[in-house]
């Protein structure tokens, strides 16, 4: 018997049935015996109606109360499906974040899980029953007020969860089947990872991957707590997120493959600051400017100054979402910083490839760029990692990127798998 | 500077623009140097809408999930009135029932107020801050969980918060202008009351006013909490319920009205057990029997029983949807009880005469029998108390019986008022 956390989001709880066939599932894991705690979003659009419903009130900012009215949704939820569980024969307590221990800090909105007191959840369970928890909230316990977590908040629920209870797994269901080597919709051929360590996958979500935001994977790696990515409609085995399936770790997964995948993003924009004074501090400056306004830069490229004309430009690229908020804190820095103007290109993509194996393995970098040379794309800016490489090219660009290198490096499915397995030094 | 507890009903909070005018109100009392706590219930159906989807799910019963459910509610509208009371510049936090310190015991569904402990209250109002607490809803402190107080319990939220706080008055704001001498739709001169007592208040939503819970008003008489029932759309001043406006509580009350009102009611139905022994301890039987099925009796009639036959008949009266059950009850303890048969009657209706004048006014009953001849209304029950008459008669003949015993006491709008007021012995 072991202990299993599952988590669904909100198109898996969208309506009465699609509620009902979740019960089924969790009812039918707890009758094989295991210990059941399930960490629930809220149906489907809710969220987002409760947000139309404060903005036609009244449009301004309100934090805690925001986060008050959010957390309607997950009541909801979580309460109909306890109610599901339990007429499929099995018991089920519904719990609200603050009722399961979950403690926050941090602003309303997008609070930090510090901590989870799991002692009612841990007597649940010892009564036999499965918890159901609301994902995306806890308690602030300075102020004794419920807070929500932002994006990908039900998921570190869920993962939090598991840690705190020492779970054996945290199964994710998602509606697409696992983790893919590249998107399905772009590389029809793309195909499921059975397998993908902690720092891949932050790597493949931090470049454009959704399937799991890099907060979730995060604690996940921080806890050791194994990820099941799996699809709630299909039933099928996913993807296991975990530590080190390479090396020491175990014969079984010696031959670690050494790309996991193809990421792409086109939800960023490129700033480049042009005629920035080519002397010390003048970037500490830009980016001291642009982080007071809470945005997140992604690339960062400084050119090569020409000789004698002392001024550089610099790019970097960020949040479509957030450029408007980046502009206008560098040019309230105008003077300080001395730059001649702002160029916003929001046309821009990025390609990125993703492995672990790439750091003990030759030639991966050169093989990428002859392949995106190959299918006619022109890079922009580029930034490595040990595991990863990223470029930038045309929006428009990026399918075919995506498909090419996908390709190349030998992870369509109807490609042998032997060239991606194995090798040494990169 | 007083202290004011306001609630508001989900027709004031049905939508958007209903909340902002709420908003309006909440803020120009605080602006005007009144302490503020509102109590809120859930906008418009909403309620309605969450036991749609419970059904949708599961249709069976689920008491402590249902009532995790239905909070949802209340915590969307207070949340939403917070947000739009701060938009006009007044301090606002919004509580659930558990934050605000409201403690209930009892079944799910139907808990009952027990303490309230309102620091948390206490401290908002010392910031200067108004309190925006969910009504209809509370902590039961041996599980931690929340608890739905069921029909009238925002009501009785907003008396109990008014108790706890010692507020100088709590404020039932609802679509109506105030409390009746008789409802407005049955009788068009019916007229406001300034001002009725506690205990006709009960009496007449006994009798079948609608415009305040029994429960409410019994919290409010014990703890001698004014309530002023008011409309919040005309801003108008509505009706006081208050403890004693008679005699030594003040000269300016002195002229007590005899009458305060008739209610009718035409919800509920006639059981007639025919048959049954008339030997002591038949009726003790019987009575048990429907207790078990938890029906709420509320008139009895015993024939009195023809000589010779051993046998009587017993008729009572009991809200329509509890009909199926004490009939359910009577009939498995048949035996024991030894009834020939029973007759259900559900097109019975019930007129009442209330006021606490009564108790010290000669010829009240003599003056409600006649009204009732002269209207060609026939009385099938009767049954008093020391501030009410009570007859039941065929429910298509209520609303002459109501007109008529609202013209023969003169409380028609149009008519002189001295006929109601003083008088000695009843």
């Amino acid at each position: 018997m072991s202990l299993v956390v599952q988590k669904y989001g909100g198109s898996s709880v969208a309506d009465a049935d699609a509620i009902r066939r979740v019960a089924k599932r969790v009812a039918e894991t707890r009758q094989a015996g295991h210990d059941v705690v399930v960490t629930v979003s809220a149906m489907g659009d809710t969220t987002d109606e409760l947000i139309d419903l404060s903005n036609e009130v009244s449009g301004r900012e309100h934090p805690r109360e925001m986060d008050i009215l959010l957390t309607a949704g997950e009541r909801i939820s979580m309460a109909l499906l306890a109610m599901a569980v339990r007429d499929l024969g099995v018991g089920a307590q519904s719990f609200t974040g603050p009722q399961a221990g979950v403690i926050t800090s941090g602003a309303y909105g997008r609070a930090r899980i510090i901590d989870v007191a799991p002692g009612r959840l841990r007597q649940t369970l010892d009564d036999g029953d499965v918890a159901i928890v609301a994902g995306f909230q806890g308690l602030n316990q300075e102020t004794q007020d419920v807070q929500t977590l932002g994006r990908g908040g039900s998921d570190t629920t869920a993962v939090a969860l598991a840690a705190a209870l020492e779970a054996d797994v945290c199964e994710i269901y998602t509606d697409v089947d696992g983790v893919f080597s590249a998107d399905p919709r772009v590389v029809p051929s793309a195909r499921k990872l059975d397998v993908i360590t902690y720092e891949e996958m932050l790597d493949m979500a931090a470049s454009g991957a959704k399937v799991l935001m890099p907060r979730c994977v995060e604690y996940a790696r921080r806890f050791n707590v194994p990820i099941h990515v799996r699809s709630s409609f299909s039933g099928l085995t996913g993807t296991m997120v975990v530590g080190h399936p390479e090396g020491t770790e175990g014969e079984e997964t010696m031959e670690q493959p050494i790309i996991a995948g193809v990421a792409h993003d086109v939800s960023e924009a490129k700033i480049t600051v042009i005629g920035v004074p080519d002397i010390p501090g003048s970037a500490a400056r830009l980016f001291e400017a642009v982080a007071t306004a809470d945005v997140n830069i992604d690339m960062i490229v400084q050119n090569v100054s020409a000789t004698h004309t002392g001024v550089t430009d610099i790019s970097f690229t960020l949040p479509t979402a957030q450029v408007a908020a980046a502009r206008a804190a560098l040019e309230a820095d105008h003077e300080a910083i001395g730059f001649r103007e702002l160029v916003v290109d929001d046309t821009i993509g990025k390609i990125s490839l993703i492995g672990a194996g790439m750091r003990s393995s030759s030639g991966v970098s050169a093989k990428f760029f002859s392949a995106l040379r190959d299918a006619g794309i022109n890079i922009e800016m580029i930034s490595t990692s040990d595991i990863r490489i990223s470029v930038v090219t045309r929006a428009e660009l990026v399918d075919d990127a995506v498909r090419a290198v996908h390709t190349a490096f030998g992870l369509d499915s109807t490609q042998g798998e032997a060239v991606v397995y194995g090798g040494t030094g990169r």
